[in-house]
């Protein structure tokens, strides 16, 4: 490790600035850069970040998670586009299903998110690493960071709901949107017990065409069972709702119990206490990441491991003491 | 940290020829230090580690997991008789629930278990965590190895289906039992599909008296259910079966699927490749465990966290350059 300060250098400067004008090209390669687990990006990326981080904070972060076939990337469009009408400026940091499977974008978001994609004021970005969030580097933190150094008033932020993942959201945003449909509600796909819990809103998606009862009595179920569950944010009692992104109904809503949601979050002190407390996690986060990351590159330890290793799958060695050898190469006394 | 491997006192020794030679009490003290969290206690848990593991890992490890009111505590009295009455000792790592909420055990296992806390084939160990299971010392799996090297042929250890708590266990045990109850799967209320997935037998409990004729639609709704869920194991098709605690009902069946599952998985190897996946997953544990430990007892560290994660904390420091900051205390440059 080095042990100075990472400099920020003019090319650094120059991209700062630019992304703070809002420049959307500056704001994606800077995206990348954080992203990056290249150990040659990392002086630049925590130099960027240590400039730009004065400057954000500002947005409201909205997470939407949902099972595959929700409508979450729909929805997305929709709500981004209710947003820009009113004239904030949304970043979404999206899912994109194609590059989980195919290392690359077939069916971009450009497709799914047609007229969000448009819009000037609004800023797509897909997730690198196929939707899965955190990891060692925070990098999807940190593109919230960049997102609100550029200006973005509302963060958007989708992943795949699989269980792990909306912990991860639930941690790095302000409130979170649980996306259903009619229908899944049966006792092996339904949406989990705990992830209702962790959720600030619930929207049955999909609610047109001959599909309006079913969402309506959905949402009503949904909203039965809520009185007898335990908020995610103290001082607020979840609300279900029913949204459409074919046809627009419920949007508009929906971004309303946001800003309601909001507003007595911060009337409240819960959203700069729940704030505080993501920080002081991330950095432990960060902290134990950074040392799995220095162990992984370790030579001493990684050319003991495999030996040691081979002992405890043999059954023959405790796995403590297998451990505590191997610590041993990499601490001091 | 010392360097050297720590000794095996002339006690310790003489703990361990006790334990091998089937005492219960010096089983329990066993246990007690390998729990222990004290770092006075390290050195003497690591060395009776170490003299033990040769004679561990000979028995079957069986998990049984479900939520509060499932009927797991009647159900492993039952199941323990029935191995005991089959000529074969029997340890039992359970869940005190009282312990969790008053530190200290009101309605103890000796009540909760009343059966098999009397049978001198039996152990019965409950947990002194409340139901948590893995932790960074890794009792629970440490505690399997003790009572196998004091000669017990089957190890069931009980968790309170929490989510979290059944991943730990899946990752300890050759075979995870299921339990639930008839009328438990409404949307909310029901078994998670994750954790069917991971189950190798769904135990429908309670199916006795009024509950016979529900507790067996259940079962077949399970059953039908598992028809299209990856099994936990290769080679292995979940099954779903009823029992009942009270009369008996079942648990004959339920050990047999057991003796089958396990025949099945020696046959195809998988137990062995299950076994090695799980020694070589609780190395890489109990490094990261030590190294949170060593974190923790950082003085330079700890004398700078308070600074760094204030301005973390207030969003001026980004928490990738504070854990940095803190690492460049602890390790060689």
């Amino acid at each position: 490790m080095t042990s100075d300060m990472p400099a920020l250098t003019d090319e650094l400067s120059r991209l700062a600035e630019r992304l703070r004008n809002g420049d959307r090209a500056s704001l994606a390669r800077a995206i990348t850069l954080v992203e990056s687990s290249a150990a040659r990006h990392r002086d630049a990326a925590q130099a960027l970040l240590n400039a730009l981080i004065p400057h954000s904070g500002g947005s409201i972060r909205v997470g939407l998670t949902g099972a595959p076939g929700a409508g979450k990337s729909s929805l997305i469009d929709a709500l981004g586009c209710h947003i820009t009408a009113g004239g904030q400026r949304v970043a979404a940091l999206t899912v994109d299903p194609s590059s989980a499977l195919s290392g690359g974008s077939i069916l971009g978001d450009k497709t799914r998110m047609g007229r969000l994609s448009r819009e000037p004021k609004a800023f797509i970005r897909p997730s690198p690493s196929g939707g899965i969030l955190g990891g060692v580097g925070g990098g999807t933190r940190e593109a919230i960071l960049l997102c609100e150094a550029a200006g973005y008033a509302i963060v958007l932020v989708e992943t795949v709901g699989t269980g792990q993942s909306e912990a991860a959201l639930r941690d790095m945003v302000d409130c979170l949107l649980l996306l259903t449909i009619a229908g899944a509600g049966d006792e092996l796909q339904g949406i989990k017990r705990g992830l209702i819990e962790s959720a600030d809103l619930l929207i049955v998606n999909k609610a047109d065409g001959d599909n309006i009862a079913a969402a309506q009595s959905a949402r009503a179920q949904y909203a039965s069972a809520l009185r007898f569950i335990q908020a995610a944010t103290p001082g607020w009692r979840t609300r279900a709702l029913t949204a459409s992104a074919l046809t627009g109904a419920g949007v508009d809503e929906l971004w309303r119990a946001v800003e309601d949601f909001t507003a007595q979050a911060r009337a409240s002190g819960g959203f700069q206490t729940r704030r505080k407390a993501q920080r002081k996690a991330w950095l432990r986060e960060s902290l134990e990441g950074q040392m799995r990351d220095y162990l992984d590159g370790h030579e001493a330890l990684q050319a003991a491991l495999p030996q040691i290793e081979a002992a405890v799958v043999r059954g023959q060695l405790p796995a403590r003491s297998g451990a505590r050898q191997l610590l041993q190469l990499v601490l001091p006394d």
